[in-house]
């Protein structure tokens, strides 16, 4: 396993296999199934309005309890998911349906969005550039790999929540525009903001395609110079990336062509044009996953090609010399021959001629000379 | 055979072959084509209501037909469908359409939920993982192979029926949830005990998944290890396992989706959010299905290239040698030639020559160290 | 043709060709494009109703337009297609459109199911094991081979006819039925015997892919234990076998779910429970070809890969035995070489040396067994 | 190309190459594309009723003005399409659309069926076997090929226009139907014309099929019997073939679907019946060609692995060969060593002994034996 | 990558990898993500009735505001897109939404068409055959490559403005119509302009497709006369181009389509039909991408097959070879051994005897001979 694992681009995931909660177990039961990326579970409430933006990071739920009903918009970040008891009470507060508090915590969900009477709940897999992330320590000098991580969405009326695995800083773009004041996003209901908040996902979408096509690059320059047989590992790691990729982005366009239709209230009208905006880039985004696999399986041809090309190399080089040897070694091992030419006249007389052995030598290298221009009009010098 | 089939992760299964009810058999002939898994058929009553819930086995099903009126909601687990007589009484009680006591007995239909009148006949094929279930004596000390079983659930307005193959004991998860109280379960009526059922034959997929993917990423270690021919029958072995699955659960999503779409009254709109919640989970296995399908294919790819790069390297040995030996025994063999060099001083004087022979020895060693620097230089010691 | 043809298992097919009507003919033109199956045409009249059964065979068509007014339900069994005139009277009593005139005597329709005002109109390829068919004398001996046989049936409000090219006995199953009173069959209208006959069909299918799994089965052990050329042929066979197929049912499932969403009274909503039955198994048949196919393409797979195992053996055993044998080949050549001893003591002084030889040839002994120790190591011996 | 080029059944085509109209021309002008096929524009008028039927050749467009309005249906056959401005009378006289006018002379135009308001305009493309033309001097002895032509029928509502490329006599069966009085075409209106000509265009698409199955049966013949290099040529050309085949025929299928769902009053309810009857033969071809390429594919496949087949045998053949020679070549090289006898009892006393030499050769010749029973044991020279 | 770089028909691309506006960026904020391709932003105003045509170069955008308002149809062609600051007044202008703004300078963009309320608007991206620009400094003597530009068209009631990346003179054909008056287009409205300006952008796809039909057709030749390893970059090279030119056309196609349903008064209905038309050229050039990419598959197996076929062909020289010389030097050899003739009469009493080294030389003729004989018996000279 080390070996193949070094040459993938996705840290920690597995494309098939993930903990499970448990068969049978009641549905809606919040079980967190990831690894545990973060020590305790942040909260971070955002308040705002056109004019005013505070923050402040909230130790107890019931605080925040207390403190969101006396602002017009907000949004609560939450951080880590470890800890189910810790954020039930966030839960109860939104009367999330147990089927969302399930999908919360249970990582490896497929990307959806799922309209509720009075909240929309999306799910995503947001995949970053590990050198994107605040906390660089761990990838430091080493190549660019992707990082992927489930952010949960959920738009109520007045308040985003969202729910991400670790502290990684994905959000501060969004953060530093709601720093500014007068901006739409500040003017925008929450619903604008929801939008602001995927549209960051995508974006980092692109980035991971960057690096892919970076990958891609550098591998096929690599194929075509010189091919090992790691690189068919490399490939074969790829076309695992591609896969993992396309999983976690392929469903956001059902789920968002469906909320687009939608006519329920909760997305305002003038903000749809900006979701349909994140629909054109998630096919954007699908489709150069798509040409990147082909991409990737052209590579496999050049790599399987390179290989004939090799042994038809290599073939050439033993063909030639074998070639060219193998009847000099049958002439000189004629006058090897112990045949008594006292015996008779007819036993190699060649042996006592004068000019017997330059003249044989001569014929050899006219024959050697003759197999050389054979090879050459044949091409096989090229 | 016998060599093919211990590769197969699906016990007692043939892609396309089963036993067939006879043609032109009257439509609706219920005829049990599975083999016999279980020597009797055993049925058990449960019932329970939001406070209550009882259990027994029963002997007669007449005994079942004076039982069940007197409850509110009940489920009636049947299992061994050998035994056609012992069933009918039940399917004549419940007045089940010919087509569906043909469908319950005939192992081999495709899933498929089709909704009547007055029920909703679902066919579900389970997958399970052979170390899930509790009779393990067949499976101690093998690898984890994968369970099928044909399930039949038919849901009527206050009583849910199932029938299996086998007396595996796969729905104790949802018996041991009835024998909590409280429970929504309790609570809810009977579509919602359905869902149960179907959840849990779905939660048993994404288990059966994680078998095929550990087999995959043994295989995919083996291969680039240390590639064998036996590999290929694992891959291939891989390729009629996945058709399998596939074809056990392809079709469950179109009948989930026409369930959904279904306005009949015999699911809740509250439980129906739970069935879309089943639905997208069936989507994802059908995903990770292709997905592993891709990586088999990828596998292949592997397998393939790495012989071709054992034949190149093969070959690469077989060329070193030749190229650097043949030529030597072309200079060896000249010097055993017999020219007698006496009769001419053209006649290979080296062989009088005070240096000759290491001359020679020495001229040979390097050329050989040639040689080595040419394959050196053409990246052959890599 | 000859080498190739004796692995098909469909007798007299091509998947392309076919005797055609000739260009520009007038449309709905009847002219039999099949070969003779049948010496004459065989009518049989088939009278029923819930209590009385009766058949007769006729031999006039008159004949039959005189009866049939008098029976409540009656099926009218024609077999032998190349006599147009003798067909003619009945398509003319029953005032049948030219084109479906042309469709049942023109073999190799696609498979169709049209609805007309008062008639359906329904084209399929029945498929049938040659050992489920009455005449086995053709294929006593013979490995199982599939016969295939276009089959017409015209339902009309009262009577239902059957267009077969051959006096199979493929419906046997069903007349049986028929001369069972108080059946399903013999009570409900003829759209339910129209069923019947479909359903029929459709079981064959079954055993079609029976035999198609059977040599995929035979097949896929033979290319494991032992690949030979043939069997690229006979994989070349299967394509086309599973391509006739496929074109033979593919069809169908339009067919059948648009007769199931029409509207029209021909076919009553109780028999069309029966007909979705039917359009369930067509899927089912055609999910089995697809699957077939796929491991049709895996054996290839394993058939390649199995080349390419054997040329490296190949390639293994010549370069053992060339690796081992050239050098030592060099170094006896060595002691060939006639330098001469006198001539100076530099001169292959191991010649006249006491342990010359035996030194010599325990240097051999070593080298080869260093050789072989290397490729253990390398792990060809495995 | 001249090598390439021979094996392509379809004269003078380029699946991607045309002569194109400049860009950004006013769109609408009439420029022919096409290769000049004819010297003259040739112009026959067909006026027919139930009862008459005439036809004349016309010089001028203007005396087909002054002609048609004396007929109640006409069918206006205009062959050659290179002199636009002979065209555009007829053109005006009629009102085509500019963009009709342009796809008319626009050689290399997708089919299409278009409604206008009082026309419908369709375009297709015409494959004819070169042996089913009347001018068979151009293919006389050669084998047989495909010949590509436009065909653009108009129909207006008494009058029919077709407008071809060259003066080929493809709907001479259609003009012999017209002779005859009394048929269904003579009766009814022209719309049933306006099929007649299309289910010819179509009928020939079999008899081009049939072309391709039979290149297809030869080929798949020789590459099972005789691979050679020049095979893969021709798979190369029947992939050509089959891109332009379907290329020139798969839109036809939705023209015609839009046509069956349209409502305008151009063509009658009862004609439709037989527009869809060509509906069905055209997906009868598309389907055939997609199987057609699938054969295609497996031929590649057989020739791929006859090649591996082939350099197996060779290599099987050298394998032998060397195995066998080349250890006993070192066995004579032993005793061609010039070890000194007299100098020590151990230096090849074998040379002195009475039986030396035969027992060597014995020696030999029991090797030999012993390799080829390996080899045979092995399944080489199966 | 240089090596690479060379065979890409397209200069200045790549698939995956564009400038990518940072991340979490305002949405809507217009930030050039091209490299500048022209110094300037230049902007030309033509103005336009069914009499009159006027234009002219226009330095500040405050200009053409003061001009627009005195015309009744006007085009704005907006060519270099670096300087934003630039293009603000000319959005402010037109009150072109945020999203267009960023999409109008976002090089990189998918093809769509978005209508909004009062106008629609349109990217595109052009592919121009070099040769067909007028600058062609650039790729004198060079081979025919293509050229890609992104082009914004937006159509408002009584204007059309159109952004170009370089000064390119692609619309040139254009604005020669325009100055030609009583043309369609100088009557139209100007959605007709706009269809005019997609029409030439789509009859350029054609001419780009023909350049890629020459570099295939190239190829194939050159595949077919002698494959060489560059060949394999060149059919990659291939593959990523079509790749690119099908993700450069393939939305446009959805777009067209919604476009032609849609309602909006914006495009009049007899526009519409014209706009109908570049839909089917849009198809046909999808059609045309998706038969070359099939092609190049095809010359990627040729080309595979050509070095099996090189494989097999040297392979057949040193088997040749070998199997003939390999058998005579152990004859040699065994003449070689120096039994000593005179310790018993059985050692190689050859060497003695009369005719024995003629004999011997008999011999090997005769097995030469043998060999050769047999080796044309099996084809290997063909």
């Amino acid at each position: 396993m080390t070996k193949r694992i070094k040459y993938h681009l996705f840290r920690h995931f597995s494309v098939g296999k993930a903990k499970r909660k448990p068969v049978g177990q009641i549905p809606g039961t919040a079980i967190h199934t990831g690894e545990r990326k973060l020590d305790e579970v942040l909260i971070t409430l955002h308040e705002y309005s056109e004019s005013d933006y505070t923050t402040r990071e909230i130790s107890t739920p019931t605080e925040a309890a207390s403190l969101i009903p006396s602002v017009t918009k907000s949004w609560i970040q939450i951080r880590g998911l470890h800890d189910v008891e810790r954020l039930r009470p966030i839960w109860d507060m939104f009367a999330l349906h147990p089927l969302i508090q399930e999908d919360i915590v249970n990582i490896g969900q497929r990307p959806k969005i799922e309209p509720y009477d009075d909240m929309v709940f999306m799910v995503m897999r947001m995949i970053v550039p590990s050198d994107s992330l605040t906390d660089k320590t761990e990838t430091k000098g080493k190549p660019r790999q992707l990082h992927a991580e489930q952010i949960s969405i959920i738009l109520t009326p007045t308040t985003v929540l969202t729910f991400q695995e670790s502290d990684s800083n994905v959000f501060d773009p969004v953060i530093r525009r709601l720093q500014t004041s007068h901006t739409r996003l500040r003017k925008a209901k929450v619903d604008y903001l929801s939008y602001a908040l995927m549209d960051t996902v995508v974006d980092y979408y692109f980035q991971g395609l960057d690096v892919l096509s970076e990958e891609i690059e550098l591998l096929e320059e690599k194929i075509i110079r010189k091919p090992s047989e790691s690189d068919l590992q490399r490939i074969h790691a790829l076309r695992r990336d591609l896969i993992y990729f396309r999983k976690s982005v392929w469903s956001l366009r059902d789920g968002l062509n469906s909320l687009l239709r939608d006519d329920s209230t909760m997305i305002e009208a003038e903000t749809k044009v900006f979701f349909r905006d994140v629909y054109d880039h998630v096919i954007q985004v699908i489709d150069s996953i798509e040409n990147h696999r082909e991409l990737v399986f052209s590579l496999y041809d050049i790599y399987m090609s390179g290989l004939s090309n090799r042994m038809n190399e290599i073939m050439k080089v033993l063909t030639i010399i074998a070639t060219i040897f193998i009847p000099l070694t049958f002439v000189v091992g004629i006058y090897g021959m112990n045949f008594d030419p006292e015996a008779s006249p007819w036993n190699m007389p060649e042996l006592n001629m004068y000019y017997g052995y330059p003249a044989t030598m001569l014929f050899m290298v006219l024959v050697s000379f003759g197999m050389l221009y054979y090879f050459r009009r044949k091409g096989w010098f090229k």
